[in-house]
């Protein structure tokens, strides 16, 4: 065991985009685990847009400050505990943060069953899988034959939550960046079709991909696709609303929300609810039971982004909050 | 029995503001039932502001057209019926029109029970009593002790759903036009506060008088008064999108929707839902009967304006619009 900790920083609040300026990599004295915490050894850091969203300010977490070791979920094994949920070789899942240990309190972690390949508890069986399964079975609850849509569609969650949609018997529409992911969402991924919100207006080629409308709006993104996809709903359509990246990473943010709001709620009777995924953590272990059955049953792709090396986790935040990944993006350690 | 029927067209679709130019009085020859109709003699005719809606486009019904009698719900006593359900004396609830005699077809028809005063079929017992009841109970589903707050508060569904609320233990902040208003409401109706919209900026009296957060927001108007409720609202907390209207009689639609959609769905995970009352029917006889108890009990007061003659119903609507409307407003004819 090493006595050093390689650490990335949050150096300065990003002013804009975020940039590789705004990291910095230190090298830090190895922690222990003090009283009721657990020794984890880092092996994925998991990255997702909600990173940027917390040095924006307070969101459902506290917002992330200057100075400090950057915030991220990951996976590790526990090394040293001193907390009695957990010993070592356990496996464990919680916001680690950037870097290589980390010192948590036992109730700030969640033990891991082990799985092969590890980097599953964090794509299908951690918070993008079980975000794709919540947010479309019971905030989108689509039924069979109706036309869903959804945006980052080649994203971490939207990977899943299409294809969760397309086992539920809808007919999935992803709405992705680009004309290879598009292809690849439905020749690979088995949506029906796919919108490239870079080929034209979205409010037209979404209108074009989806000539029955819209039952259910899987949202990821905000903005524009938003206002478009809100525009075609159908009566009674509901809107999950998962996640806002179009604004994340946004020098500004909108001065104003979507057309029709709330107008077209009350002509369409629509229903739109934002969630996160704790919310529905009491049918945690049903949802893996039904996740785990999907992927052993060759019905759920598990599609992951491994970008390797732990000094490589600000480029690759930073790629994915321009749309470079394919399914969950995380970074192995070591 | 006269032999004529006076009827009110709409002349022209209203051009911005609707005017008493936009309406024409006429003579017309006494209607009959043909095959399948009832011939309706109209007694009082409901006025709202889903009347100027109509006149914008199609929304839950067909748009209306210049040049044909102005449609308006009423309820009236069927004085000759060729349709199955109905007999002559009857009371029946409709669109009749703005006409002292309607014939309709029957299925078009709901058949009444006879409640003294008859008005109460247009208020309590009508479209505004029950859009308050299933706005309250099955849509914002207030817990005791929340802060439950509406707009146009003093208005014919805001004056039931604000006092529903009531019942039910939340604490009832409701915003009206106009110090009076807000008076009466916090001491007739038994609010626990009211904001006056039009004192200073809605953002700030709103927040001062809600210091615990909004659990539920009742919303009738849309706008900005939307906006500033969406700013206050507390985690989970439910939004009930009854009517916008702010917008039915300007000049211009709103370019754009309110601030923070979808990004505070997200982080608060907020739940809204637009509806209109024919979304709860199946549930009509159980809330009929829930407001009776209320109104014998004393519980419920029930707020009616009614203005008296078959030519003031153009002024009647177009003084509602300006928000001159003590609950529910209605016309009494002869």
């Amino acid at each position: 065991m090493s006595n050093m900790n390689r650490q990335i920083v949050l150096a300065r609040l990003p002013q804009g985009k975020l940039a590789p300026e705004d990291f910095k990599l230190i090298d830090s004295a190895m922690p222990r685990a003090g009283e009721g915490e657990a020794l984890v050894r880092t092996r994925y850091i998991s990255l997702d847009a909600a990173n940027r969203a917390w040095m924006q300010g307070a969101t459902y977490r506290d917002a992330l400050g200057a100075g400090t070791v950057m915030s991220g979920r990951a996976v590790g094994e526990v090394i040293e505990s001193r907390h009695l949920n957990f010993r070592t070789g356990d496996l464990a899942f919680g916001d680690c943060g950037w870097q290589e240990y980390a010192a948590v309190p036992g109730q700030s972690l969640m033990k891991q069953s082990h799985v092969r390949p590890l980097s599953h508890l964090l794509s299908v069986y951690g918070v993008s899988g079980l975000t794709g399964y919540f947010g479309v079975l019971e905030v989108g609850r689509p039924k069979p034959g109706e036309t869903f849509v959804i945006s980052a569609a080649a994203g971490a969650v939207g990977s899943f939550a299409g294809q969760i949609a397309n086992i539920t018997g809808c007919r999935v529409v992803g709405i992705a960046g680009g004309d290879e992911k598009c292809r690849w969402l439905t020749e690979e991924l088995g949506y029906d079709a796919a919108v490239n919100y870079k080929s034209g207006p979205i409010s037209e080629t979404l209108k074009a991909a989806c000539p029955n409308g819209i039952d259910v709006y899987f949202d990821n993104v905000g903005g524009e696709t938003f206002e478009a996809a809100l525009a075609q709903m159908n009566l009674m359509g509901r809107i999950a609303c998962c996640g806002v990246v179009s604004t994340y990473d946004a020098a500004a943010q909108p001065t104003h929300g979507p057309h029709g709001v709330p107008f077209l709620f009350v002509v369409k009777r629509l229903t739109m609810r934002g969630f996160i995924v704790s919310d529905f953590f009491a049918k945690r272990d049903e949802a893996l039971a039904q996740l785990r059955s999907w992927v052993e049953e060759g019905q759920l792709k598990v599609i992951e982004d491994i970008v390797e090396g732990f000094e490589n986790l600000p480029d690759a935040l930073i790629g994915l909050l321009h749309g470079k990944n394919w399914g969950k993006r995380m970074v192995k350690i070591g």
